[in-house]
């Protein structure tokens, strides 16, 4: 049976998880949660942000479930360098999977975008570029003062994440990948990506493709989301693509996300795009349902595509059947998403 | 009197600035106005971009109108590269301001925006960043090829665009500057550009300032765009940032962008955001309205504040008349626009 570690983290994290964790056990009962506590809590306590032996822990387990970390008294970088960044690159995990789907009952901003019509995921480099930690500075503080950040890529690092990208298009209906960068720009990397993705494209005749530069693809996916099927691009980029599609589905509240290492050698990690909420937090009103559709990536991805299904299904039940404007209460949530994912 | 530089390019790049220069001539008889023929049709012609000798006649005019150039067979990166980028680089244009409004009359995408609503500027920085040029890559088309790209960054252009938004932040209404970069990432960049503008937002005790990272702000923009007065942010999140602004306003078809040296040192430049669009160039149906804004932002900043109002007050009456659904024809829209802003 899958033994998951759990990162609960801070504020509605905990909250958010309990749920995941109830929709997971009614699935699939039997699974094997280990709690760990990191987050901005730990780190305020003992000024520890993830320690090797519990690093060295989390890689005994198959998947990570983790819900928020940080809070607004956290130096900016410290978590995410130390902790979430720090993971993704220790496990490899090169796909970053960030599904957006218009849900029917979920008002979308976009006027002329009916729900249903989006159904797009962006498969976002996870491991290099912009997101390396490859910089420096010069004359700090002084008027000659110069930063510099550098863009990493490997054909190595590109090409896997292009061809993640393409397989999971051939599961897909309309089997689209579409390759988004700068390469009119960024002419180095640019050519490098649109190079291997051409070689991939030529092994995939089956999926249709397109190119975008990063600026008219933040455009289209405001004008017209539906267009868009699978979406590969890198780091930085995705980091930007993925909060405008997550804007334009009904917000990153409803946003799932997965850290994944197609390769099995090290845990994926899954956790809801939103943050720990300290506004919200402990008052049993946050929305668990980015939580738990994180959960579902993760039974994917840990194969059981089926109870996955059911999640997701459970998921589109509740948020169909939700009237607009009505409270909500976590835990029901939980109770009521467990309920339909086994009916 | 003012000298111009004219560079009308391909597609429907002449049609559009020549109700620029129509509406120009209405509201400031005598500026003197010299042609360049540079763009796709001349590099298919003669193999040139920017010839030296033309680079030096640019130099010589207080400002430049711009078209658009570029056709579909033009490889990538060469015109990008070799002229619009090779302009903002050697005249040192290190402001590219991009207004966004969301004009009366003018249905942009999002459901709970009202016109009149947004009304935004983006302050873009446009000689430094990922722009540099700075990159390269090794072992090319091996498995083992690495590409970088290097933004490069200095305290000297930082500042100085940062103090270009302040300057205009105590210009508007609101007063209001948004920074936006991914200090949590970007760690060495992203401090240059935090102290930088701490310490310019000192001396603007009278502006308030707040902080995004681009993510976020990618987002915002999309689901409340209300909120910002002015952005000021880097070459490469500007990009972007504004073709997100520009489609929750109503689409690049309407955007103005000027490439500003305010030193005055090397000329200005100033062209729509839209492109040649191939498809409908030489059927005098494309709408003119971007480049007339393009046109008020050159009278803006050469002084002529007077015209450029009246210029952006007629775009207003222009917007605010149309009706939905009826074409409209590029030169009729022109006379319209010369007419309003005598009037
Ligand atoms: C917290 C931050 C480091 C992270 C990122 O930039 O990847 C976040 O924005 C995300 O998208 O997961
Ligand atoms: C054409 C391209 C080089 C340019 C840029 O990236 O700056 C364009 O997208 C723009 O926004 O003016």
């Amino acid at each position: 049976m899958a033994r998951i570690a759990v990162v609960a983290g801070d504020g509605i994290g905990p909250e958010v998880v309990a749920q995941a964790r109830k929709v997971i056990d009614a699935v699939l009962p039997g699974v094997e949660a280990t709690e760990y506590d990191l987050g901005a809590a730990r780190y305020h306590r003992t000024g520890e942000v993830l320690p090797d032996s519990v690093l060295t822990e989390l890689a005994g387990h198959d998947a990570i479930l983790l819900g928020a970390v940080g809070d607004p008294t956290v130096p900016p970088g410290v978590l995410e360098r130390g902790l979430l960044l720090k993971l993704r690159f220790a496990f490899d995990q090169y796909v970053n999977l960030r599904p957006s789907r218009l849900w029917p009952g979920v008002s979308g901003p976009l006027a002329s975008v009916k729900p249903g019509e989006v159904d797009l995921v962006v498969v976002r480099e996870g491991t290099e570029g912009l997101y390396a930690g490859a910089g420096g500075s010069l004359h700090r503080d002084t008027p000659a003062e110069v930063a510099t950040e550098e863009s990493l890529n490997t054909r190595h690092g590109v090409e896997r994440v292009i061809r993640d990208a393409f397989a999971r298009a051939r599961r897909r209906e309309r089997r689209k990948v579409t390759l988004v960068h700068k390469t009119n720009v960024l002419t180095h990397a640019g050519s490098l990506w649109a190079r291997a993705f051409a070689a991939v494209a030529a092994e995939h005749p089956d999926v249709s493709t397109e190119y975008q530069h990063v600026d008219a693809a933040a455009m289209f996916l405001v004008t017209q989301p539906q267009r868009y099927d699978v979406v590969v691009t890198d780091n930085l980029f995705g980091d930007i693509l993925t909060d405008i599609a997550a804007a334009v589905t009904g917000g990153i509240g409803l946003a799932a996300s997965g850290c994944i290492n197609p390769t099995g050698a090290y845990p994926s990690m899954f956790e809801p795009v939103h943050g720990s909420a300290p506004d919200i937090a402990g008052k049993g009103v946050a929305d668990p349902v980015a939580a738990v559709l994180s959960a579902a990536l993760l039974l994917d991805q840990l194969g059981h595509a089926d109870a996955a299904a059911r999640v997701t299904a459970a998921v589109g039940a509740e948020l169909a059947g939700r009237t607009p404007g009505v409270p909500l209460r976590t835990a029901e949530v939980g109770d009521r998403l467990a309920g339909f994912a086994v009916a």
